[in-house]
């Protein structure tokens, strides 16, 4: 049976929206295990612009969701739209933007809120208890969505994990090729470019996580 | 041994710059099989900015080095810098970037011309006789950089097609996930999202395209 992913996007770029990488892979291989996948972003304006050649911060005006739709293809819709009951899973690739517009975490660390139309849906998954996929920074948001005693990964960056001990997550330490699974709450996670040094070593963990989240759905089925 | 790919990104989005998806497998294929990548992209204006998740056309200025920077994660150099002797094969992917900033032949068809930095650098390939590969509608630009009788594809599409006949090239039609080799010329083709209904089915046909450019670098080792 063919299972539907939602993917939540941020942008569409590592400094202040999504990373491409991770979201085309997450789509790749979404695709290649047949899986019908439709992508959201929050109709918002991101927290700002970066240049990627220079790293520097622009004037200009950009908003997630239209951004977003440079990797979905056009293919997005406003995650207001979203409704729990017409997917199996939602998976979150990361970026900054996972940072600074699904979230303010970047600002913020452990005093963040998560972006409400994102908060709702994710939240909505976590009571369904339907198999959620956080990769890169985007678990920094598991406590605010699952509370307190939530178990995931962003690789071994002490900062980091720090802001989300004190938020609640149980954080554990993860290798780039690997994925760390919250059994109870159906959460997995995987470092990604929190680690990688390369495309194919974000690749590897984002196959397992999307792999393991469609075998989750299928138990469903069970 | 490792073997050196340069690759010319077009701007970040299939309606005004570098078709993310091709790119991303590309840079991906390539870093699987352990080839060394560096990104180009010629440091001029976008011809415009598409909003893609409406189609239309927006009063934005982006340059097309600065928004290739988010696909390469900034690890992207003015083309103008590139030298043919640093590397063992071109690959370039696809997106209306191909025939909007690197090129004009979105508006003006065989009689377009290409980006003067980028024919250089083709060119320059094409001399040398080293391993090209075109993915999608960058295989329009072949005759202007091989000159008359290149061999190539862009699918089936014939209007394009028709008009890579009237510039002297001759087109072979071409599955989604297969190649077309010029073999005397050493220029590989292949249609991606120019067929391609899914992210899967790009991804076969460039697999292909890049295996067989490597493998055509490894034949200039004996």
């Amino acid at each position: 049976m063919t299972k539907k992913v939602a993917v939540i996007l941020s942008g569409c770029g590592v400094y202040d929206g999504a990373e491409i990488h991770e979201s085309v892979i997450t789509l790749l291989r979404l695709d290649q295990r047949g899986a019908q996948v439709q992508c959201f972003a929050p109709n918002v304006e991101q927290m700002h612009v970066i240049n990627h050649l220079t790293g520097e911060q622009t004037q200009e005006k950009r908003n997630v969701l239209v951004e977003s739709a440079r990797i979905a293809r056009g293919q997005v819709k406003d995650v207001q739209e979203a409704k729990v009951e017409d997917f199996d899973a939602l998976i979150v690739p990361g970026g900054f933007g996972a940072a600074k517009n699904l979230s303010d975490f970047a600002g913020k660390g452990a005093d963040c809120t998560v972006q409400a139309d994102v908060l709702r849906l994710a939240e909505g998954f976590a009571a369904a208890n339907k198999p959620v996929g956080l990769i890169c920074i985007s678990p920094a948001l598991a406590a605010k969505i699952y509370g307190p005693g939530v178990v995931c990964t962003i690789g071994n960056d002490a900062d980091t994990s720090d802001a989300m001990t004190k938020m609640g997550a149980t954080h554990e330490e993860c290798d780039v090729h690997d994925i760390v699974e919250d059994t109870q709450r159906r959460l997995v996670s995987t470092p990604a470019y929190m680690l990688a040094e390369n495309i194919s070593d974000a690749a590897g963990g984002i196959y397992k996580l999307v792999d393991r989240i469609l075998e989750l759905t299928h138990e469903d089925d069970q």
